[in-house]
C-alpha cells in the first residue's frame, strides 16, 4: 500500500467488491467491459475499483484505491480503466452515493438512441420511477471516442445525472448508483431486466400508456428493494463464491 | 417442530417442494425472488413454504409450516417471505387449489402493463384459455410498495383471481395455481413460455386475430398436461436432483 | 426383443437415435416434450422411437420398435408417446422419409397462429423454401386436446403435409422430416433458428418483401446441407457423447 | 509440412487462431458453421485456417496453410471449407486486412434481407459506422446454393465489400475483417451484439432517427477498441484456455 492510502479496508469488503464484478458478468450486465466501484468506507474522498481487467476475472488483488480526481493511490504498475472519471466525478458531486456501476448492458442502450423514456416496469426496478436522464457526449464535446476519458467529461456526466441514481449515455451505456455496493449492483441488474420488459411491453401495444410504477410507488418499493431485496445479493454472492472467497 | 404443527410430512414431499423452488429457478421463472407453496397434505388449513431465501438455494430444512392467516407455526427464528399472504388467502378462498407459485417472470409482466390479454398460444399452456384476470393493487390500496404484504391485500388478490388458476399483478408479476405441486410448477413454467410465444405472435402480424386455444380445447388439453405432461416434472426433478435429494 | 421384431439394429444406430433426442434438447428444439424417430433400416414398415420420456433423458435402452400403425412391437411394459401416430402415418404416406422430428420449439409456434408464411431466411434452412403447410386439427376434428392421439389424426396431418418435409400444427408445434436421421435433426434445429431470424426480419421493416431463398436456391442449398452440412451433426454428436456413447 | 509452405509459424499464434474459432462459438457468433482465418505473418500471399470442422472443435492440428487462390499447401488429406474463397479473395484485394471471420450469426442476417442499414449502436461496434455493404449473390450468379464456392464468387464479394471491413451476404451471413486476429474476432462479436441492439432500438420507436455513432465518432472509438478493447480478447482467451492451450 502507498503512503497515500486512506487506510486498509476489511478483506471481506474487498472480496465483496471483486465479487460484485463477477456478479455483474454472471448476470449479463457487463461483458469484457464495465466496472463497479465502492467509496472508501473510512475516507469519503477515496474510492476503490479494479485495475483495467474484464469484470469476470477480477480478484481482490486487482483492487486499486483512487482519490476523487481518479488518480490511483496504490497502482504499483497496474493499469487503470480509461473511464474511471465516471466514478470520481459522481462521488464528488453526490455525497449520498457510495457505489457506482458502469455497463453497456445491451437492452438498455436503445433508450439512449431514440426518444423513448425508460420507465419502471415492475417493483424490482423501482428506483427508475424517479426519472432517467440521458447524457449525449456530443452536445458539449463534439465528436469523441465516446469515452468518459477525463475529469471534465465525468463532471458533465454527473451534472446531467443530477439528483437521480441512473444516467444513460447515448450510443454507449449507462450508470447505476446506490448508497451501498449491494444496492448499486441490484439496480444495475434490474435496470437491464426492466429494459427487456419495457421492449416487450411497447411491442405488445405500440403507443399505449404503460401502467408503470408512479413516483410514489417507486419510492416505496425501492425501500423494500434495499432491505428484503438483499436476498438477491445473497444468491449472487453464493453463486460466485468459488471465484472470490 | 412446534406443538402447533398439523403433523409431520413425508420427507419426499418436503424434498419435492424444495426441488420445485430450484426447478423454477432453473427454468428462468424465478430469480432471486418468487416462491412456491404446498397445502399441507394432512391439514387443509395449513401450507408449507420456504423461509425468506432465494429459490435456487432452498433445501428441505428451509420449509416452514403456516396457518391460513400466514402465521408461521414452526419458524424457529427463520424469516418469512413478506408476500406469504398471497398463498394463505388463495388457499382460504379456493379449496381446490393445493399449490401456488408466485413469480416475476419477465415475459409475463407486460401483460399486466398494457391492455392486451394473455391467451393460450399452445397446448402446454392450455389452462390459460380459461381466462387471465389482472390485479391492480392501486385500485383498492392507492400508492403502495406493490407487495402483497398483509392478509387484506392477499384477500383482494384472491378475489380478483376468482375461479381462475392464474392472476397477473400490475407492475409486479403473476400467480399460477394447481391441484398439485407438479401442476402448479408446470403452469408457471408454461405461462412464461406462452408469454414469449404471444409476444412473437403479436409482432408477426400486429392486430391479427390469433388462432389460440379456445375454451374447450383449453379444458381438454389441460387434462393431458396434468397426466402425460408430468414427464416434464420428471425431467426437471432429475435435473435438480443433485441439489435436493 | 419380441418375436415380431423386424430384426436387430446396429447398436451405433440406436445410440445415434438416442443421441438425436439429446441433441434436440441441447439445441432448445425440444424441452420435456417432443420426439424423434427413425425408420427401421432393414424393414421399411417399422420405425424406432423412444418410450414416453423427456428427450434429454433418452438412452438406447429406451428405444421401442413400432409397426406403421404405431403398435409397439417390443414395449415390454414401457409406455409409448401419445402422439406416435405422427410418425407412423407419415412413414406410411411418404416412402422417401426415413426420420421425423416433432417439437414445440417456441419461435416456430407463432407461424401456425397468424397468417404469416414461414420462409427460408438463410441457406441452412433451405428446405423451408419448398413451402410450409399449416395443419389445424379443428378443421376436421373440432375441439380436441390438440394431440395427434390416433391414426386418423396422424393421417390427416400427413395429408396436409403432402410432399413437403415440414408441417406446422396450429397452437401446438411442428414436424420436420428427412431422408436420414441427421438431416431430420438438422432441419428441426434450423427451422427454429430460421423462425427467430424471420421474427427479427419482419420487425425490422414490417410489410417489406423479404429477400428470402427462392425455390431453386432452396433446392440447391439443401443439397449442401445434406452433405457438407453434416459437420453440424458431428459437433452436436460430440457434445452429447458423454450421455449416449 | 509441404515443401511449398511459406514457413513455420509460432505455435502460440496457431493456438490463438484455434482459440479464435472456439471464442466465436462460445460467444454465439458461429454454430456448427463459420470460420476465421489469419494471413501468414511471414508471407502475405498465404493464409491459415482450420480444416472443414465445427469451430468449437478446432485444435492447432486442424490448421491448414493456403495460398491466395485458396489452394491448400499442406492439407495432408484434411478437407477444406467450401467457402475458403471468401478469405483468399479478400486477402488478395486488401493488403491491410490480416484476419477474416465469416459467420451466420442470426441477429445480423435480417439486415441482408430487407432494406434497413446496419448502423453503429454503440462504441464497441464503432467500425460499423464506416458503412455496411450488402452482397446479393443472385445479382451476378443467378440461382446458386448461396455459397462462395469458387474464386470468382469470392472476388465478387470482395468487390462489393470494397474499402469497408464488413460485408453482409443476402440470405446467408456476413464477413468481418481486421488488421489483427484479435480485432477481427472483436468486430465479429460486436457486430452480432450491435445487430441485437438495433433490432430493439427500431422496435422501440419505428421510423425514428437513431442517434447512432457518426463517421468521426466511429473512427475515434474504433481506435480504442483496437487498443484498450483488447481486454475482451484476454477474457475470451482465458475462457477457452482449457480447450486450446
Amino acid at each position: 500500500m502507498s503512503n497515500n492510502s486512506a487506510g486498509a479496508i476489511a478483506p471481506e469488503l474487498i472480496a465483496d467488491l471483486a465479487a460484485a464484478s463477477r456478479i455483474l458478468a454472471a448476470q449479463g450486465v457487463v461483458d469484457g467491459f464495465g466496472h463497479v466501484s465502492l467509496r472508501h468506507p473510512g475516507a469519503p474522498d477515496r474510492y476503490l475499483m479494479a485495475r483495467s481487467i474484464a469484470p469476470a476475472l477480477v480478484t481482490p488483488a486487482d483492487i486499486i484505491e483512487y482519490d476523487l480526481d481518479s488518480n490511483a493511490v496504490n497502482a504499483n504498475g497496474r493499469a487503470s480503466f480509461l473511464e474511471r472519471f465516471i466514478h470520481g466525478e459522481i462521488y464528488k458531486a453526490r455525497a449520498d452515493i457510495h457505489s457506482i456501476v458502469h455497463s453497456h448492458s445491451p437492452s438498455v442502450v436503445p433508450f439512449g438512441l431514440v426518444d423513448v423514456t425508460l420507465q419502471a416496469m415492475f417493483h424490482n426496478a423501482a428506483f427508475i420511477a424517479a426519472g432517467v436522464p440521458v447524457f449525449d457526449i456530443r452536445e458539449k464535446f463534439g465528436a469523441t471516442n465516446m469515452l468518459i476519458g477525463n475529469a471534465e467529461k465525468g463532471e458533465a456526466l454527473a451534472y446531467v445525472m443530477g439528483k437521480k441514481d441512473i444516467v444513460l449515455m447515448r450510443a454507449h451505456g449507462s450508470v447505476a448508483c446506490g448508497p451501498t455496493l449491494q444496492t448499486a449492483v441490484f439496480r444495475a441488474v434490474y435496470t437491464e431486466v426492466n429494459a427487456r420488459i419495457q421492449h416487450w411491453t411497447i411491442a405488445l401495444k405500440p403507443g399505449a400508456t404503460i401502467a408503470a410504477l408512479d413516483d410514489e410507488e417507486g419510492r416505496l418499493a425501492d425501500i423494500v428493494n434495499q432491505t428484503a431485496g438483499m436476498r438477491a445479493w445473497d444468491l449472487w454472492r453464493t453463486e460466485v463464491r468459488a471465484g472470490v472467497n
